[in-house]
């Protein structure tokens, strides 16, 4: 099953994708089933949900795509786990998850824009695949660890280079509003094989092949790192794994190339659609107004 | 004002502490005025929070301390922002606050055991004081700042040393569950100094003292911690800001002094209160039941 989170002038709702057809309900709704984040610790009611989603109506009209999730505890996102990314970024390949956590504050949908800061034009793309914990849960054996994920997206974790090394830790430039995009689809585990693999990744900015690379080629798969995470958290329904970047992100080519106002960043992963987002300035109204 | 969150035979509360005596409802109660989280964006609603709870049962029971907030969207906390604490640690001060995320699923309160997992005997504590945004905003001018502060309290950022330093990234070893203390009360912001300055933050560990430091020596002070994360993301009511921690951590010491069941920890802020936690090793049961 494919869910789409959207806003219809203004007013949020939850489809089904189908053949790429668009069923579903607002929230003011009688049927409407709830968010994907109260129904997705629970694959009955999941099920359910498609099933009121499709008997809703066909959507035709302009939407706007939300992140699937908001009300996530945690977004755990994973650095440094394609190896030749972390040589292009100059690290020593570390010998266990490098963690660091965005907020939801930082979160946006499909075909919005990612804003690059009046502080920096130094916003770069990070394609990434996304998994979903379904079921919490800690100590989760590895062998088990795919039965705890409800399903998979897709990530661009924008990020601001110039924050992110200007100390020790990253996470401040990992989390400027409206640089985490996701979607445009949840797509639950079913669909899909097991921990994604065999699955291709692409970025593409301004249709120019950036990022190309298969999720096999991760160094902590989909099933270690929910194994890996649990051992020291418990995991949660809503919980995102965001699963790290593979090589060829701006900042490490020669020249850099950093995205700019007006580009299109494409982030595609077979089976789960393509993420589509446009770079706009943060306007100086937007800076004043707060 | 000062509020308490607690637990009575398992049903949450919300008290008022006056005078070292407590006046509470439980969550089942007919005036229960809501939980902090949801009471914290609206100085009114806190204040009116404090009428029906002074008019409620004195508590004389025995009640579980709990943390205050359990629903903050984001939990910035701050490194190295003590000069000795940086110093000690082997950093050279960044020019920018140092920022990682802690998940709510880590958070303990007052009087509860922090635990030593299995997997590390390398639990380190750390003082701090914890700001709470009240208004929410973004590009708060820094003259400003404290008018988004709802209150404060305290935190003991409960660190596993080895997996801080596995990677390049601290958050995994920040975010094991049970590490992080925080309490006893939440401290409305017109009770104390102008972010807390002149107060004075002390760390014991089964007495003796470890850290000891004014809060005039953090590098950036709240205020201007307000202001400059709003620089780059969005602060929403509930946001905490932990402010980092002075000299004296165990990891720095020679020899290293590292926290072991029945160790007792008590953080102490001037006119906040003293949090107080003991220390209990994970059981092979905790770790098995998972």
């Amino acid at each position: 099953m494919r869910f789409v989170r959207f806003a219809e002038k203004g007013e949020e709702g939850l489809a089904i994708e189908e053949h790429g057809v668009l069923h579903g309900l607002l929230a003011t709704d009688r049927n409407f089933p709830g968010t994907l984040d109260s129904l997705v610790s629970d694959s009955e009611a999941i099920a359910d949900a498609a099933v009121k989603l499709r008997a809703g109506k066909r959507i035709t009209a302009a939407i706007d795509y939300l992140a699937p999730f908001t009300a996530s505890k945690k977004i755990i996102c994973v650095g440094l786990n394609y190896r030749d990314h972390s040589a292009e970024s100059g690290y020593a390949q570390p010998p266990y998850p490098t963690v660091f956590g965005r907020f939801t504050s930082s979160l946006i949908g499909h075909k919005t824009a990612m804003v690059r800061p009046q502080l920096s034009n130094t916003l770069d793309y990070e394609g990434e695949l996304v998994a979903v914990i379904g079921k919490g849960g800690s100590k989760i054996a590895e062998q088990d660890a795919l039965d705890h994920v409800a399903g998979y997206s897709i990530f661009n974790d924008g990020s601001i280079r110039e924050f992110q090394h200007i100390t020790p830790q990253w996470t401040i430039g990992k989390n400027f509003d409206s640089t985490g995009a996701f979607g445009p689809a949840f797509v639950t585990a079913d669909e899909l094989p097991a921990g994604c693999l065999g699955l291709t990744l692409e970025t593409r900015l301004n249709g120019q092949v950036v990022q190309h690379a298969k999720i096999d080629d991760m160094v902590f798969s989909v099933a270690e790192l929910v194994a890996l995470m649990s051992r020291t958290m418990t995991l949660e329904p809503g919980d995102m794994i965001v699963t790290g970047t593979p090589s060829g992100v701006g900042a490490a080519r020669k020249p850099q190339l950093f995205m700019k106002p007006g580009d299109i960043c494409e982030v595609e992963i077979e089976k789960l659609g393509v993420l589509v987002n446009t770079v706009v300035d943060e306007t100086a109204d937007a800076q004043a107004a707060a």
